[in-house]
């Protein structure tokens, strides 16, 4: 599809390329913080919206309407929309996230009856995000990149296993330790649902991909690097044997001293940098991209300081020398002004910024 | 005090001397997870057991009555009787952990009614933990040190700001940026109680004193750096110029890109390392002694898999070179087996385990 996008920069970066321009995008960039979304979400329930073509189009473009800095959109939907398709019954609920009716407690039932249906339980469940991107691109009209995205199967895991978020994720982990084969068996399973819906949202027309391990940090190093990382590997692995054109975004939030190995051994193109990290202070291999990282707090102060911390946050990028794809450290919460986050935006895109 | 107790093996290591063997104790030692503990929480609620010195003296020796090993006590209490002694009342919910019936919202008053009376304050309303202190070196009969502590000015004024536990501390993150004075006087207020609890505590007896700061990962590493270490700094200072010889730990939590900062400017004597570091791959200054950091969760594990990794962290931690107290990476938890506990610290205690 690339060959038809006029805007193509945050691809050239994902490629690493040196571009004329550094490319923006921002975590969670539809959604809650809109007035405009808040509206749409008054008539249907969160995931009717992701359910729902039309509306999941129409809220992806949301935030490029508004904002002409973008240089990609990202479809909305959900992480959980995995679980969903193996018959879990999801909630948002307001202040809590999203809760699960059932938390996953029979994993061989849930292996016996899923493992090995990837392909036809996403082509036929979640046909509705491959309908809501062919949709997007459409209306996008070769504007810009539409991303797709997954969980990453440890933080699918983990949400299933407890029910819903949590402060530690005690009951996933015990459960890691305690039940080694079955977790992996669950492992398995999901690597191949995120692989084969990676797959599909790219056949649909997304030309960037990005995993979210939003809990790796809650993983100690060793427990990251032999119970979840080699399930990373290999769902990247898998992407790019089936699409090898493909470029990869891979956020592991807070996993600090497995920073270094995912960046050498994921095999993704792009590696997202949370706002925890000090860009002054972080030692990176020359072979990779990155992402981020502003830190999504700095939304909350005032316009000046937003346009300071931007302003560092380039020149600190800049000194790194790798190619970046400039982002928030985290996602966009729903009390952001969506006026702040304009801030952030042109400022990213004004030349001689330079502290 | 120090003189008379028998068992100094921490308070060496605290003082960065070489020792012939490694001292032990482990957050949250006494505890939920202790049957002799639940014993008595059936009797008392939280708060009454801590506010009776009798009572506090009896839960903080349980521990050291069933494991023989530890080099160290730790008085029972909480580090939320700072914001208690504010007039602040606070439950203690099953699942839920501490509630506030009203957060903090007026700092402006809190800060009118108890700047410059935390002499009279703490002495007054935390004399019952100077009491159990007294009672707990009493029962020691000079066996081992005893550990006071607080919480880190930024961790309370955050649990105060949220009225409780919270996954991203949003509004006390938020607070801090959008009013920069308000937060700045809060934690002026909360440094002076914490030193002079400190300072009372060691008065008690106390021998070691450690500040936990919870969540000092939940502040990016400007934020941290700018508006919470500045306070860290003056509270070990105010409590070294008043007590030049007892120990002080710090153990901030996933503060990654900090650590550095933290391990050189800090003034502490002992850092504390929680379990997301791998010991492989860190670079401490060689001017402190550590503490720590087996993963809590490998007590879940069996006790062969116990003692591999018990083995693993002294290996790493003999290969780091710098004096250290071996603990937990975090605290213990109410449904871990006092059993796998006692692994844990034979195996510390073995000769020749050495991989």
């Amino acid at each position: 599809m690339s060959n038809k996008i006029k805007n193509d920069l945050i691809l050239r970066v994902a490629r690493g390329e040196k571009t004329e321009d550094v490319p923006v995008w921002v975590m969670r960039q539809a959604g809650r913080y809109l007035p405009e979304y808040m509206a749409m979400r008054a008539k249907y329930d969160f995931f009717t919206l992701c359910q729902t073509p039309e509306l999941a189009m129409r809220i992806t473009m949301q935030p490029l309407e508004r904002f002409p800095q973008l240089d990609a959109a990202i479809i909305f939907c959900d992480i959980l929309v995995i679980p969903q398709c193996m018959g879990f019954d999801i909630k948002m609920i307001k202040g809590r996230g999203p809760v699960f009716s059932l938390p996953l407690t029979d994993i061989p039932s849930l292996v016996q009856e899923y493992s090995g249906k990837e392909k036809e339980v996403i082509s036929s469940k979640l046909s509705y995000v491959s309908e809501a991107i062919k949709l997007t691109v459409q209306e996008l009209n070769g504007r810009c990149p539409l991303i797709g995205f997954v969980g990453a199967p440890w933080t699918l895991a983990a949400y299933m296993i407890e029910g819903g978020g949590s402060k530690t994720y005690a009951k996933a982990k015990k459960l890691l330790i305690q039940e080694p084969t079955e977790f992996n068996k669950l492992m398995a399973l999901l690597t191949d649902y995120c692989a084969e819906f990676l797959i599909a949202q790219a056949a649909a027309g997304a030309s960037l991909l990005q995993i979210f391990d939003s809990w790796g940090g809650a993983l100690s190093p060793k427990i990251f690097r032999e119970k979840s990382f080699p399930w990373l590997k290999k769902l990247i692995k898998t992407v790019k044997t089936a699409l090898p054109d493909i470029p990869i975004v891979l956020f592991v939030m807070k996993a600090h001293a497995s920073m270094r190995m995912v960046c050498e051994e994921s095999g993704a193109d792009v590696i997202g940098i949370d706002w925890s990290y000090d860009l002054d202070d972080i030692t990176l291999p020359q072979n990779i991209a990155i992402q981020g990282n502003l830190d999504p707090f700095v939304l909350f102060a005032s316009d000046a300081e937003i346009r300071l911390e931007t302003t560092e946050m380039k020149r600190k990028m800049e000194k790194l020398g790798l190619p970046w794809i400039a982002n928030l450290g985290h996602g966009m919460m729903p009390d952001m002004n969506p006026e702040k986050l304009s801030i952030f935006l042109t400022t990213m895109k004004q030349k001689n910024t330079r502290a």
